[in-house]
C-alpha cells in the first residue's frame, strides 16, 4: 500500500472529486487497485475500476467521453451488473450537477461539427446505419426493425413485438386500402412493406443510408411488393408528391432541433387537406443533449427533443395533435432483447470490428436501457391530423378492442410474422 | 330601393369590406333590409341581417365584439342554423386575416385588465361561475359538471357521459383506495365526490367560486362524504400538503399563460416523489387568444393554450408526459346537449337575466360547438408523472378493456348515476 506518499494523497483527492461529481452513488471506485473511494453507509452495488492516472484525469475534465472511451478501451472496468450500475449513476447524477465546463465546450463543439445539413446528415447517418447489415442481423429481429417495439403482452417475443408495433402505428393512423403513404427515414423498410402488405396502401419510403435502401429494395422484390413500395435513397427534405398519411418512426432524433420547422413545412406540403400522420421518436422531459460520448462515438448529430420542442414541427401549420403516447418501458424491454442478442454474438462482432467496438456497443445498449428505465429518456408517438381530417375515430378503444391483447392475439401476431 | 344615392353606395362598400374581411363566406349580408352583399356563386347557407349603420361601422372596427354585442342586442340577426353559420364563418375567417388593428388593441387591453392575479382571478371567476346555481341547473347534468364529457358510445346520455368522463379520469390516473388526491378548480365538486365514493381516496378540492363551494359542501354532506372530501374556498396557489395525485379539470383555461410555471411549482411541491396527475383543458393548435367578445362578455381572463405552452407547467420539474388525448369531438357533443337544454329553458333564463343574456349565451354555446367542430378549439387531457412513479401501466389497454364499451357498459354507467 502506498497511501502514505503525496501522489497517492492527490490520487485519492481526485478520485473523491469524481465520486462527488457523480452524485455520491452507492458504487466503489478504485484507481490502479491501490486507491479507493467507497460509499460511507450503503454497501456498494458495483465496483468501477480505473486503470491509471491519465484515465482518472480525463474523467475529471470530460466525464462523459472519458468514461465511455475508457470503458471501450478496457481502462475502466465495471464489476457488477452493467445496466444496474448505469441506472445507479443516472439516478445519482440527476441530482448532482455533473457537467464540467470542459465537457460543456466539447458538447457545444460537437453540436456545431455535426450539424444536420444535407451533407452533414449523410455523413452522420452513414457512420451509424451503414455498418454492415450482417452486424445488425446478429441481434435485431429478422425484419431488422431498429426502433422501439410494442409489447401488448408479456409473452410476446421481440419479433412479434416489432410486428405489433407496426400494426399499432397503422391502426393509430387509420390506414385504408389504396391510400398513399410517405415513410420518412424508413430504415430497412419493414414498416413500409408491412403497411403495403397488411393495409393495401402504396408507400414511398425515404432513407439516406445506402446499405439500408439496397436491403429494403431486395426485400420488396422478395415479397412481390416492388410495385406498391418505392424505396427512395434521398433526404426527407426532398420528399415530393401528395399523400394521405405521413409516417416517420425513429427519424426525428436525427433531424436536428434547428430543422423541425423545415420538417413541418415538408409534412405540410406533402399532406392532402384531410391528411394525418404519426411521428415516433426518442424524447426527454427537459431539454438536454445526448451525452458527448453518445454523440461522438454512436449517434453523431442526434438529439432527443422535449414535447415542447417537437411542437415546432406541428404548430406553425396548425396540425391538431390527437394522441401522444409515451412508450418508455417498451423501449427498455426492446433494448434488453437487443443487448441479450448482442451478448450472444460478441465473438462474431469482435471478429468484425474488434474488442473496443464490442465494449462500445455494450455500453451504448446498456446505457440506453438504464436511461429508459430511470426516465432519463422517453419514447413518444405523436398522432396528428389536419383540422379537416375526417378519419379521427370517436375514441381510442379501436386500438385495443382487437385481436392482440389475449392468447388469441398472440396467435394472431404469430400468424403475421 | 335606395341604391342610387351616395349614402347607400357607401353602405354597400362598407358591407362589402365586412364580407371580405370575413373571408367571403357563402352567407348573405343585408343592412337595414335595403343594402345587400351575397356570395357570387354558391347559394348562401344563411342570412345575416345588420339593423343599422352604427352596428355596421362597429363591425368594421372591432368585428368580434361588435358581432357578439350586436347579436345579443338584437341588432344583428341570423336567419338559418346558428351553429352552421358560425362554423361557416370560422372556416372562411381562418383563411382570411380577420384581425383589424383596432381589434388587436382591444384584445391586448383586455388581457391587461383581466390579469389573473389572486384578486383578478377572484373577480374573473366570480363573473362567470357565481351566476345563480339555478341557472346552470337548467341545462347542465344533475351533478353540474361544467366541462367536456366523454361519450364511450353513441347511446350514452349527457348525465352518463359525465360519469364516464369522471371514471375515465380516475382510470387514467390509476387511483387506489386511501390515496390522497388534490383537485384544483373543482367546480361544483362532482369529480372530487366521485373519486372519493368510487375509488376510496381522500380529496382536498380547491375553488374560488363561493356559490360553487357552498353547493359542493352541501352535496358532500348529502352523500355522507364530508369526512373524506374537503372543499376549500381558496386559490390553487394556496394549495398545501402532500398528495399522491394532482387532478385539475377545466381550470388551466383560467390560470393565465404567465402563471403556468407557478402552477408547475405548486404541482411539484404538492406531489410525492412517486406522484402523478392529470390536467384537462381547452387548447389550440396554434397560439391565439379567445375572441375579444368571449373574454369581455363570457370568460374574463380566459386563455386556451397550445400543447407547447402547456409544457411550461411540466418541463421545469421534469414531469414525464405519459399520455395526451384530444377529446375535441366530445366537447362538441357535450355542448350540443347543453345548448339543447338551454334552448328548452330560455323563457326561464329570460325571466332571470333578460333577453340580451339569452342571446349572449346562445351565441357563446353555439360558437363553442362551431369552434370544436371546425378544429378552432381542442380539448386536451394530459396525464403526467414523476419519473419515479411506479403506477404507470404497461399499455393503455386497461382504459378500454372494461365494462364501458358495449350495452353492458351502458348499463354499468346507468348503475353509477
Amino acid at each position: 500500500m502506498t497511501h502514505g506518499n503525496g501522489f497517492s494523497r492527490l490520487d485519492r483527492w481526485l478520485l473523491q472529486q469524481i465520486y462527488r461529481s457523480a452524485g455520491r452513488p452507492p458504487i466503489r471506485f478504485t484507481l490502479a487497485n491501490s486507491v479507493e473511494v467507497s460509499p460511507p453507509d450503503a454497501s456498494p452495488v458495483a465496483h468501477i475500476r480505473i486503470a491509471d492516472r491519465s484515465t482518472l484525469l480525463r474523467l475529471l475534465f470530460d466525464p462523459e467521453v472519458a468514461f465511455g472511451d475508457g470503458y471501450c478501451q478496457g481502462r475502466i472496468t465495471v464489476e457488477g451488473d452493467i445496466i444496474g450500475t448505469l441506472e445507479t449513476l443516472y439516478q445519482s447524477m440527476s441530482v448532482a450537477d455533473h457537467h464540467s465546463w470542459y465537457g460543456k465546450i466539447v458538447s457545444n463543439l460537437l453540436a456545431v461539427l455535426q450539424r444536420n445539413s444535407l451533407q452533414g446528415s449523410r455523413n452522420n447517418i452513414h457512420r451509424h446505419y451503414d455498418l454492415k447489415n450482417d452486424f445488425y442481423r446478429l441481434w435485431l429481429d429478422p425484419q431488422l426493425v431498429y426502433t422501439c417495439a410494442y409489447f401488448p403482452a408479456s409473452s410476446v417475443t421481440l419479433e412479434e413485438a416489432q410486428i405489433a408495433k407496426m400494426d399499432y402505428v397503422c391502426r393509430k393512423v387509420q390506414l385504408h386500402p389504396r391510400e398513399r403513404v410517405v415513410d420518412a427515414g424508413c430504415g430497412w423498410g419493414a414498416l413500409a412493406l408491412y403497411m403495403a402488405k397488411q393495409y393495401g396502401v402504396t408507400v414511398r419510403a425515404f432513407n439516406i443510408s445506402h446499405e439500408q435502401t439496397l436491403w429494403a429494395r431486395w426485400r420488396a422484390r422478395q415479397l412481390g411488393l416492388s410495385q406498391r413500395v418505392e424505396f427512395v435513397e434521398d433526404d426527407y427534405r426532398n420528399i415530393s408528391g401528395k399523400y394521405d398519411a405521413f409516417v416517420s418512426v425513429g427519424m426525428l432524433e436525427h433531424v436536428g432541433l434547428e430543422h423541425y420547422e423545415e420538417l413541418g413545412n415538408i409534412i405540410h406540403r406533402s399532406l392532402d387537406d384531410t391528411g394525418r400522420g404519426l411521428i415516433h421518436f426518442i424524447g426527454r422531459n427537459k431539454a438536454r443533449p445526448f451525452s458527448s460520448w453518445t454523440r461522438k462515438r454512436i449517434f453523431p448529430g442526434a438529439y432527443a427533443p422535449t414535447l415542447r420542442q417537437a411542437m415546432n414541427v406541428f404548430e406553425p401549420h396548425e396540425f391538431s395533435i390527437l394522441d401522444v403516447e409515451n412508450l418508455r418501458p417498451h423501449y427498455a424491454r426492446t433494448l434488453e432483447h437487443w443487448l441479450s442478442g448482442f451478448e450472444k454474438s460478441t465473438s462474431k462482432v469482435e471478429e468484425m470490428y474488434g474488442p473496443d467496438f464490442v465494449r462500445a456497443w455494450r455500453l451504448y445498449l446498456a446505457g440506453a436501457i438504464a436511461a429508459f428505465r430511470t426516465g432519463d429518456l422517453q419514447l413518444f408517438q405523436i398522432l396528428f391530423a389536419r383540422t379537416a381530417c375526417r378519419q379521427i375515430p370517436w375514441t381510442r378503444a379501436h386500438l385495443y378492442r382487437q385481436k392482440q391483447y389475449d392468447d388469441e392475439g398472440t396467435r394472431w401476431i404469430r400468424a403475421m410474422s
